[in-house]
């Protein structure tokens, strides 16, 4: 696999992106924005039933289901790819926004997402049932009884989504947490201020190209079985894509999850009034990370967190001096 | 700080960068490349002298000179920052790029370097004998017992540096090497046929813009004392530039050591024909970058080297496959 980089920007004195970040991060009102529990669930068939299985969760670190699905991993380091890094970018280019959506349940939230990507030509009217059947089906917790329950089954099937009253008419339902939900011991590891990022990726065979959308609800608000934990959901990332691209795929999932725990980034993530804020919350992210050489490292290492982190204080200072390509032309 | 990604391309094929590598590394005539040995020297004041003190070293992993200087690191992973590894892309687009020069001695090469860069209009004829004279400095290896012998004390001095023929009257003497150089016990730790990489770092008064020089010489060449064993030079890279950017020139240093030691990339630096080549080394590099986050790690700790690494052959298999972004307007 190979990028090109050709196009990079050989020079600027402050970047636009940065300009952007102390324009929205400075409008601070004092009041800190809740921890981000990201969980991410991906699209598996069982048997003849497709469902959503979740597996891995953030609350600063990851933390992955093993392989066999049983147990989770310690939490860990997140290794990323720079490609999925970019990936992610491009896809948060082209894909859909959509900042402080009132979201009354999943149903309804799901259906303005493939509604918005039909005005906006993104996929064609005609595949609407089949994505909307896709990411309502139910989701499987990595917690010591499985949660089977459909969302499709506790609210409409995908076949009345056409009907927006039908959906928010589940908000009532859908609102309660559910006894596997408050049984969760994890929960004891979760901030009590926290809010749910959710992110869905898949692989479906009618796409031919992916299907990205980037959600902000006005208020979290509990979707139901769509978190392990009876915490709200703020943020819901949405990628399907066109088979043989699953690893990939995955790869862009584990970089949102990763950015939605990021101090600065979830910050960004709470404040952003456009797509352009969040394109600039990565390129802050991207300007600060730390690069492992590919030939000194093997990605399948999982590195101990360690004992301490740059505060997000101090790098909030850092990206508000100046930047300057030392050889430019 | 922060760099600007706006611009990044946002979809394609196979890239040009892909193209080229595989075109030069294509052409392997079956003999293997050297395993190369880097050495960073940085610029450094003692006194009222300047002299090139060694601050860093890379087998294939980085040990690094410890602060107070008395004693070496263990061989770590070098971690560095994106930043850097874009900083050098723009050093390597805009500076003096030659390849193959025919190179007897430091003077002489130093002086063909500098002869170029005025060719080019890249820094005025005026600061030919400031420039000869810093990089002439003496060079303070980290061995029990430091050299102290300046390069130009050996050869010849820098006020009489515009003579070439006086240049390369001192190979012989320049080309054996020192008592130092024999006795020094890393020399074990390094492959019977390595090639050493030389890496200048320094910040001056007189330049209101990096200089930069990328060499690979016709025959690997022993230059004197400028590296702590006897390896014969084949690359130098040198990076002056004004003052109050240290930490960058440093981490750039380090970004084209880290390069230099990776299997893919010193086995493009040995067959790139022109610049584009090694740009495209180093896109390759950039593309399989393995990332940590800001927040959750600190880029102070040492990272010890893996058990296992990916194979060389592995990564070249790998590069050659399709790159798609998948998220393309």
């Amino acid at each position: 696999m190979m990028a090109s980089w050709q196009t990079l920007p050989g020079s600027q004195i402050v970047s636009p992106a940065a300009e952007r970040l102390r324009s929205i991060l400075g409008e601070d009102d004092g009041a800190p924005t809740p921890t981000i529990f990201t969980e991410m669930d991906t699209l598996q068939r069982d048997g003849d039933e497709l469902e959503w299985k979740e597996s891995a969760r953030w609350v600063k670190f990851e933390e992955k289901v093993e392989e066999g699905g049983e147990r989770w991993s310690k939490p860990h380091v997140s290794t990323l790819t720079l490609h999925s890094l970019f990936e992610l970018r491009t896809c948060l280019q082209t894909g859909t926004i959509m900042l402080d959506l009132e979201g009354y349940s999943l149903p309804q939230i799901v259906e303005e997402i493939v509604d918005r990507q039909i005005a906006d030509g993104l996929v064609p009217p005609d595949l609407k049932e089949k994505i909307i059947f896709v990411l309502l089906r139910k989701h499987r917790h990595q917690t010591k009884k499985p949660i089977h329950r459909s969302l499709a089954d506790i609210g409409k099937s995908s076949n009345t989504a056409a009907n927006p009253s039908q959906s928010r008419s589940m908000n009532d339902i859908s609102d309660t947490p559910s006894t596997d939900q408050l049984k969760n011991k994890f929960m004891k590891k979760i901030p009590r201020d926290a809010e749910a990022s959710n992110v869905l990726i898949g692989e479906v065979d009618f796409l031919d190209k992916p299907f990205v959308a980037f959600v902000r609800l006005a208020q979290a608000t509990t979707l139901g079985g769509l978190t392990e934990v009876p915490v709200p959901t703020r943020f819901l990332f949405v990628l399907l894509g066109p088979q043989g691209k699953t690893k990939s795929y995955n790869e862009i999932g584990r970089a949102i999850a990763t950015l939605m725990v990021d101090d600065l980034f979830s910050d960004v993530a709470y404040k952003a009034r456009e797509r352009e804020d969040l394109i600039a919350g990565v390129d802050e992210f991207l300007d600060e990370v730390i690069v492992l050489p590919p030939g000194e490292w093997d990605p399948k290492i999982r590195i101990e967190p360690p004992k301490k982190v740059p505060s997000a204080e101090m790098r909030r200072g850092d990206f508000l001096t100046l930047d300057l390509f030392l050889c430019s032309p």
